[in-house]
């Protein structure tokens, strides 16, 4: 492999002479071949690239930058910003906990690529911009690199996971309006219960994911507020006045997000509470999707011995040695993605605990994590939409089956024969595998008239209806 | 020990004679020996107060319990609320994961002591009320014990939790008004950095504490939803019109918080993702507590060989075997107490994630870990405000010290020789153990006056003061 | 109420007149308003007991406490032991992360106790012991808490947990014998799958917890490494020499329990991954029981619309307003307690993990997790064994009805008409709710007579019988 | 792109013409588009390559499979023990929970590979092998995806993991003999403690990493339990005689790791605690590691402003913004590293929980998170050994300064004066800033000439060095 030369303060570096990356990455490379290469998340790859054109424009705004340095600046970030240099971020999360290096990997990046298009050449003793005074000017990794998270975690939030779930949401209340007639037998304890209707219980998953995303969109509003401003501790020093506010503005525009300067850049850079609240949003969303998914799963067992109220899409051979088998692999997907993302709460929690003084480092892991909880979310709806959710039929003669062998009808009775007496009813029934009907009358508590008009499934599902 | 024989649908139970509970709940007590005997935590059992007596006040409105067994609910349910009958609640939170039998402990204290209200004798064969028909009318243990969870969880919150976070946010706020002209070292990944006030590094935890209690709040309105009026599954099954919303109304009334019917009843059963997301919520506050608490002990850390910049109270001797020694113990009561909330999060999380169909039967742990993490933060706030944080006091020699000696105080050099050159400085200065301003004046970069005139740690903290 | 002054290095303190602790510990209480009183684990009172006891004999047999107050320590020590000054520890966990209070308290009640013992009086300006130089001689909170923390999780492990766990265990055994002939269909992915027999099943559960008992019992070999003898740091200062052995010796003979001194004292105090280990095997072992309990509960749920092939005892009325229903309850309050301790681990390991330097902070919340856990598996492990598991019953109607309808026996015909063909049957059965045999014969693969002598679901289960 | 029809029992499917992979591994691909491709781990892969050939060994050994097909199926298992096939296997994590989809990539490779090897083309309509009867021969998913996650976690442990582990454990090991006579000041509640030598402090690392490579160990006794031979749902159905046994030491041979057969194959595919073992034991080194990160950052914070009393080698420029600043980056990775194997534990915990009867469905996900978990490990020991430990230097200026300073010294005189006037001791020089010999003489309680004879530091350190 041929080599050039590159410096930083503490001396030369050989890195690969195509890559645009400098010293400091490449230092950051050998340092650190911890799991697989490239780890970091291209999600923060191309959030720095709204944010160095962002401050670039900022800073020429306010004075700081020339107009000719911010153009380039702008060019280089624009292929980031497109993925073009997606190859041009070799590092890994398990960094320095700030993520300094990935920071210096965009300046680095950016700065040879914007000589590169300005004609210049990566062999060039002299480039036309430097990576800590041109592209990071008015920044440090500890404004920039909590800015890059929120930027990454908001568009991805936006873009994939709330849509993933509305997605799923649109389907599962589509699906309830068109089971609203279907009386079925209630279940709690994983008991046979009073009846409801098959749309009723969809009902129920529509709400828990209305809520999530109501959870997720209040998470939001913390992580609209961004670090960047800050720079080392905090304090701004080496920002130009308003320059906070303004680069805030910038990445508002660029994104057409609602990104404000957040109130407190103390906080802002020590703690990393508003990854911790996503994520905890996201969490709470996962535990809402493993209900809804097991459900599906449950509800859809059998053929032949299992509940089987309803009927899902077969998308695959189920088994590699039970021939015709078909098994309910999405939910099984949906609820292993929720598992993952329960765990990555804690792991997001860990860190976000563990900041001290003016820096938090936990930087790149918490950003990893939450990053992929809202992806597998948002992908797992999707698919579980596709592939399963629009497919649900109800299978009609099961229900009808466990609906009419329910005992638990019996509780129809109790605002005319008093608890105890229905209680008498169901376990004389149970007892002799007899219908309620039966056993009402042969204990002589009601007569078999009574009894047609007093337990009709489809009145006690209505009050709620 | 006297006895006397109760009966419930399964048949007679011997129940200690002057013990107003009744069959199930001796039938409960006997089956769940799990951990210690009454841990179904209190504040559930004082929700069931409030949710019983609004019941029947809305029963009698709605026209299907008589005005006297009303008044004598009333009278035993305000008993139940003001914690007198405390004694007479010995289940375990280690019982039917619905909650069934201390809603029926409920249902048969409040049975007999309005029976011996009204002039009878826990003897009598006879009693004016009946547990299930009465005093549990228009309701199921499915919709009671979730309502008396998002009673009890929204009272501790605005009584215990959030007033205690406040306490303390106050408290350090006092501080970092106080502080807001002490300038000192900052530090970042523990490591000396730029500067900043002291009174800045306060106000980042008081924006942990407001973003805390803010995240709190919007975790309470779901608790504001009230499962009440869905009965066994989610239908309403057994209760007149409007039950509903007229019981969640008197609830409110009765507790003065701002509780609403849920808008999904089979959601409010079969799920309590409200009780998940207000676990989050403080779980996200044990995150930013740890944090605080952390760099309390760290920055207090000494006295002769650790940090030593502020001076926390002396409380109580430290060690058995060091004679003097003081340490920092409320801060750890606060870690501890967050390690305790974090893992709490984790127990609600599997049991909200593992309900089935029409009903989440990880009801009384989810209630029990909240109502901990609820009841510890808030006191561990006050306890920490009263013995330590009212107490903290800037350790100005060692401030000053360290600030002085501060190598990153080359950054504000940045602007005026560039990166690199300021890297020689600070770098020939740490190696040399000589002062930034003799390192810079020895390479020639810049003048003694300039040095004095660029390097002045006040104006480093100013940008965002 | 009356008090009497005591005082230590701080000074004065008003102390109620009647209670044996002293100074420290009235700190301690008036510090630490956090929670319900006297949390602290009464299993690390009683191990105190023990400890004291051992290391006044060992002092003794060294040389530096004399055999009289050696004599007056083991009085008072065997009252700890025996539970009977249970009221005067009245302290909490959230208190210094060193326990120092709780030593300290069990220092002043037995200095203050024995003093009594010996004919004085609570009043005496002269007590015959110092708490610090007498009881703690040899000693640092540093390594009696954590040497508590040992006794206390080793013995509640062999006297509670795994006795629970054995017993649970042996039950489950008879019945995996007792039903080992009967044939029933396999479930994989919730879906029906090919035959195993009952008994097969079951012997995945105690092998479950055969697996459990042996991680719980790795575990306690590191538990049994006892930290006394380290003192403040772990340099054992101020002990004689011999010290560490010889008290890990005497704990091992008053408690019969293999305890030894900890190869590495500094180990044994800066870190309690001991503890944690403890933890994860409890945690590990509260998946295992997880799996087996929600197998119960979904095997037994119906009666009449679920799957139903096992039925268990009736308990309790299970309803407050569905008449007759039964619930599995007991599996509930097992799932409820896996969930408590899965998050208990998480609290453990989140406390083991922030120590610092030579002590780690997080003893009591890590000891009160560990022994909760201990103590709700082997109360839930009782609990679930005496009112369900041996009480199981096979329901042999339903198992039959289900064995026979599976579409999974064929299966046995891969080997004769290879994996596709026996697709092909399976999926005709399937789509035209015909049998196994019908749809065989109609597509001529095999004859009806071949079907019998092939699929026989009695031969399916064999090889690994 | 080209395509090839390919078919399975639900009918055709368009394959790109150039891939190995079949009708299966394309609806997977199709229907699981939840995250990056290709996430199942690649260990997986190799494993089932293993698996595979030793299958088809004890098929052939067993007279049910041709050697003629075993021999083609070794050589394309080959290369995929190799990696050169790792192209073939697209799928991802997120597909069925039985993993069955990526065992038929494995089948589907192997007899598509073998069919090409042996002259054939990938177009051919009837190939040599067939996936399911030939190379999936006396197997299931549900036992061979476990027996893979085992492989893949022996191998990876012993390779990886535990090396890692040891590489660090020897250099601390190193360091602690090394530093074995540099006295310093302990700390304990990060304040000011009793003497230690550096060497001490390195030694209770060394025995936190034995212990958890001795916990590791533990773990891998249960991993070395193979299911295979269980097929659908342990009972063996569809196998010959022996093969368990026999398949179990194909792989032990080839592996050269103690695999054997699982003593019951009903526990081995329906639980996969012996992965949530593993999982726990890495989680318990990453609560080790956590520590022992911390201690070395926190060691050598400063390099003026901080504890400062080791030197950590200089890897990189530590900030963009702050010129000269050199950063703890190898422990941070380390303690980012340790936050994700604790997270992981939880996900693997909460799949372990949700397995149901035959089957756990949550295979993929655990054996992602434990493959993770122990790469990471065994990487970042590595990385923070190489680039951290071996270059770690005492800062003798700063022990010494510090070790002079503390006024714990005082309590070597508490066998002199005893607790409470060595406590007055410390107490004074604290207040009026003095040493503890001035204090000690001012107060009169011992001569300049004792407190020289009785505080020397070297002599605190020994009794357990």
């Amino acid at each position: 492999m041929n080599f050039r030369i590159e410096h930083d303060t503490m001396g030369e570096v050989q890195v690969p002479a195509d890559k645009y990356w400098g010293a400091q990455t490449e230092r950051s490379r050998n340092n650190f071949k911890i799991g697989p290469e490239a780890s970091m998340p291209k999600e923060i790859i191309h959030a720095f690239g709204y944010l160095k054109k962002a401050a670039a424009l900022a800073n020429t705004e306010l004075g700081v930058l020339s107009a000719e340095k911010a153009e380039l600046i702008v060019k280089a970030c624009d292929e980031v910003i497109a993925g073009s240099l997606d190859d041009q971020f070799p590092l890994v999360i398990w960094q320095t906990g700030s993520g300094t290096q990935s920071n210096m990997n965009g300046n680095e990046v950016i700065a040879n690529r914007a000589h590169v298009l300005n004609g210049g050449q990566l062999s060039d003793d002299q480039k036309i911009l430097h990576p800590n005074d041109d592209v990071n000017k008015s920044q440090s990794s500890n404004d920039t690199y909590p800015t890059a998270m929120h930027i990454a975690a908001y568009k991805q939030a936006v873009e994939v996971t709330i849509p993933g779930l509305e997605k799923l949401r649109n389907t599962l209340h589509e699906k309830a309006v068109e089971f609203k007639d279907i009386v079925k037998t209630g279940r709690t304890h994983f008991m046979d219960a009073t009846p409801l209707t098959l749309g009723q219980e969809f009902s129920g998953y529509v709400q828990q994911i209305d809520n999530s995303v109501r959870a997720v969109k209040n998470a939001l509003v913390m992580i609209s507020e961004l670090a960047l401003g800050g720079t080392a501790v905090g304090t701004g020093l080496n920002t130009p006045k308003g320059y906070d506010v303004l680069v805030a503005k910038k990445i508002a525009e660029l994104t057409g997000l609602p990104f404000v300067t957040a109130p407190n850049k103390f906080e802002a850079l020590a703690a990393h509470d508003a990854m911790v609240e996503l994520s905890g949003a996201y969490k709470r969303t996962a535990v809402s999707l493993m209900k809804i998914a097991n459900d599906v799963r449950i509800l859809s067992s059998g053929p032949r011995c299992g509940i089987g109220e309803i009927i899902i899409p077969d998308n695959e051979p189920g088994s590699s040695i039970m021939p015709g088998k078909v098994n309910p692999t999405q939910p099984e997907a949906m609820t292993m993605v929720c598992a993952q993302v329960m765990g990555n709460d804690v792991t997001v929690s860990i860190g976000g605990s563990n900041g001290h003084f003016e820096l938090n480092v936990f930087k790149p892991v918490m950003a990893a994590n939450v990053l992929q909880s809202g992806r597998l979310i948002g992908d797992a709806c999707v698919s579980f939409n596709d592939k399963c959710a629009v497919g649900i039929l109800p299978n009609l003669p099961e229900i009808k089956k466990h609906l009419q062998n329910s005992l638990m009808l019996v509780t129809a009775l109790n605002p005319h024969v008093g608890y105890e007496n229905a209680a008498k009813i169901a376990k004389k029934a149970h007892k002799e595998n007899k219908t309620l009907k039966e056993a009402s009358v042969e204990l002589g508590l009601l007569t078999a008239e009574q009894f047609d008009e007093w337990v009709r499934p489809e009145d006690m599902v209505g009050s709620l209806k």
